[in-house]
C-alpha cells in the first residue's frame, strides 16, 4: 500500500508530514508536524496526496484524520505566509496559491468516495478547525478546543466558516467567527460541529469503533451515498428527490444492494463484491 | 367524509392499509399493516390517496401521521422489490415506479396545505424516518426510534436522506447514514427530528393537544404559511423577503387577517371563513 | 456623531423612536416607544435611518439593539395597519410599503458592516422576534420570551419566517409559526435563536463584553468577514470556496492583517488602520 510505504524510514527523505498507517480497512492519516501541525503548502500537500492515493486503493474504506502532539492542527503557517510579503508582488501569488490549495483539500475530504472522520486530541482552530468541520463526522476528547480566531489578527476566517457554517447554526457560526474565541468539547458537540466529546483516554477507542463499523459495510454503498448527500444539499426539494431516486435505483441495481437485502432476508452476514 | 368511508366495513374490500379518522378537525392516517407497515406500492398509493382526499376535504384541518401495532414504519418492502428482480429488466422499471411513488408520498406531505403531524410511537426507520422528517412536525414516544441503516443491506437511504439532511445537522445526519445505527427519541429530539419525547402513554394527548392548537387557527393561513415556508427556504435572502412580502400583504387582503386582527383589538375570539 | 445628536433634548422634535448612545465603539439603539415599541412606519424609518448613520460612521464598530421597557418589539402596528382598511384600496397600497420596509429593515442589519447584537429583555413576538433572528447575535435575559404568532389573527408571519427558519431548524421553526406559542430564553437557546440566556441583572454586562470583545477587532477584517459570511451562506460549496478564497487574498493584503499577523508573532497588542 501506498500510504504504509510513506511511513517507512528513509534517511534520505524529510520527516514525512503526514504519517500514514492502515490497518482492518481504516487509513489513519496523522498530521505530524507538532506542535501546532500548521497547514504550510507542504502539509497541504502531503495531506492531499495522502488522500489521493486512498481514493483507490481497495484496502482503505475509512478514512481518520488524526494528529501527532497536542494540536490538532492550528491553521495556515503564518510565518510562511509573512515570508512571502518580501515577494516582488507582496505575496499576493502565493496567498492565492495557499488559499486556492486549502480549498482544494478540504473539497478533496467532502469528495473522497470513503468517509472520513477527525479525531480531534487537541486544539483545532482557523483552517484546522474548518479540517473538523469538513470531515463527514468528528469525535473530540474532552480537552480538545475550538475557534475561528482569525478575526484577532486581523484575518477574518472566511475560508473556514465556509465549512463552519454548513455545519452549525448562523448565530453560533458567527459567534466563533465575530468573537474569535475558544468552544470547548461539550460545546462543539451542542453546536453540532462533532459527533462525540468523550474523555482522552476513549479517544481511539471511539474513534476505531466507528470506523470499523462504517468500514463493515459495502464500500461502493457508502461512496454511492456519501457522493449524493453533499449533491443533494446543494439542489431544491424537488429536483433534491429526482436525482436521489435515482441514485437508489442504480444503488438497488448494483450487486451489493442485491447482496446486502438477500442477506438480510436470509438472516446471515453479507458479503460485499463492491460492485 | 371520504375519509371515514375509507374506514367503513367491507367484506368484499381488502383490509385497509391505512385507517382514517376524522374529529374536531384533526384527521388521523393510521398506517395499518402491522408489523412492519412498510411501505409497500399498495401502501404509498393508500397513503397519497387518503392525503389527497385530505386536501380539499374542508373538515380536516391538521392531519396526524399515526400506526397501528409497534413499529411506525420500517420502510420499503423488500420482499416485494426483491421478487421483481425475476422481472426482465431484473426490476429496474419496478424500482423506478417505487422511488418515484415514495417520492410523490414524501412530497405531497410537504406540500399538502394541511399542517401533517407524525406521532411515533415506534420505530421508523429508512423511508419510514423519512415519513417522519417531511411532516411539518413530529412528536415520539420515549421508545420511539428512528435510523436510515440502508447502509446495512447495501443500499444506502438516499432519498431518506433528502428529507433527513433538510432536519438535522449534517454532522448528525450522517453519522445516522453511514452508521444506519438507531438513535432513541431523546437523541432525536436534540437532532431536530422530532419536536417532543414524551412518555408513551402521554403521546395520543400530546398530539392531540398540538393538533387541536393547530387546528383552531384559519385555514387559509396555515395554507398560505405552510406552502411559503417550504418555498422561501429554497430561496436566497433578498429573493425571499420579495416573496414572503408579497404572501404578507395577500394575506393582509384575506377576510381572515381582517376578522383576526379585529377580534385582537377587541379582544374577543375570530370566527374564520376561511377567506 | 449623528447617533447621539438624535437623543438630544429638543422640545420642537417628537420623542425620539430609537434612541442612540454611543460608548467605547458600540453605539446602542434601543426601540424606544413603549409598552409594544411596535414597528410602526414611523419607528421602522427611525430604526433603519440610525443604521444607515452607523455605516460610515467610524465612532461605531458594533451595534447594539435594545428596547426601553418591558417589551423588546411587538411587531407590526396593527392599529395602524387596521386604519388603513378604509383607504379606497382597502389598504393594500400602505401594507405593501410596510412590509418593503420592514423586509428592507431586515436586510439593512443582514447587510451592516458592524455586527450587529440583539440585547433581548422581554417579549419579542412576530417582526420583533424577526429583529432578533436577523441580528449577528443575540441575547436574552431568562425572563426574555419570542414567538411567531400571527397565525392566531389570520396573518401568518411569513416574513418573520425568512429570518427566523435561517437561524432555527425546519421542525423548530414550523412548531413556532404553526402554533404560535411563546417559547422562552432557555428554549430559545437550544433552538440557536439567541447566543446566551442570562439572568436580567446580567444582560447589559453580558452584552457589553461581547460588543466589546468585537469591537477591539479591525473594522476592516469585521466588514470583510460579516458581507462574506452571508453572501456564501448562498452559493454551493464550489463557488462558495471560490469566493472565500478570494475574499481571504484580498483580506491578507489590507494592512490590517499584515499588522495583526506582525502583532500576533511578535506577541504585541495589533493596531488596526482600517484599511
Amino acid at each position: 500500500m501506498a500510504q504504509t510505504a510513506q511511513a517507512r524510514p528513509d534517511t534520505q527523505a524529510p520527516p514525512a508530514l503526514v504519517r500514514a498507517a492502515c490497518s482492518g480497512g481504516v487509513l489513519t492519516l496523522a498530521l505530524s508536524n507538532p506542535p501546532a501541525n500548521a497547514l504550510s503548502i507542504a502539509m497541504m500537500k502531503a495531506l492531499k496526496g495522502a488522500l489521493d492515493r486512498a481514493r483507490g486503493d481497495d484496502d482503505v474504506k475509512v478514512v481518520v484524520l488524526a494528529h501527532e502532539g497536542k494540536v490538532f492542527c492550528a491553521g495556515h503557517d503564518l510565518k510562511e505566509m509573512t515570508a512571502h510579503r518580501a515577494d516582488p508582488d507582496w505575496g499576493r501569488a502565493f496567498f492565492t496559491e495557499t488559499m486556492a490549495l486549502c480549498s482544494e483539500v478540504m473539497q478533496t475530504i467532502v469528495r473522497h468516495p470513503k468517509p472520513v472522520i477527525a479525531a480531534v486530541g487537541g486544539v483545532a482552530t482557523a483552517a484546522g478547525c474548518q479540517l473538523v468541520a469538513s470531515c463527514d463526522l468528528a469525535v473530540a476528547a474532552h480537552g480538545a478546543r475550538f475557534a475561528t480566531p482569525g478575526v484577532n489578527i486581523g484575518l477574518f476566517c472566511s475560508t473556514p466558516m465556509v465549512a463552519l457554517s454548513r455545519n452549525v447554526s448562523r448565530k453560533h457560526a458567527m459567534e466563533m467567527l465575530l468573537t474569535g474565541e475558544m468552544i470547548d468539547a461539550e460545546t462543539a458537540l451542542s453546536f453540532g460541529l462533532v459527533n462525540r466529546a468523550v474523555p482522552p483516554e476513549a479517544l481511539n477507542r471511539t474513534v476505531s469503533e466507528l470506523a470499523q463499523t462504517i468500514a463493515s459495510k459495502s464500500p461502493l454503498t457508502l461512496k454511492t451515498g456519501k457522493e449524493a448527500f453533499y449533491a443533494q444539499a446543494e439542489m431544491g426539494l424537488a429536483e433534491a428527490y429526482d436525482y436521489a431516486a435515482r441514485v437508489m435505483v442504480e444503488n438497488m441495481m448494483a450487486r451489493d444492494a442485491e447482496e446486502g437485502i438477500d442477506a438480510f432476508i436470509e438472516k446471515r452476514k453479507p458479503e460485499w463484491k463492491g460492485e
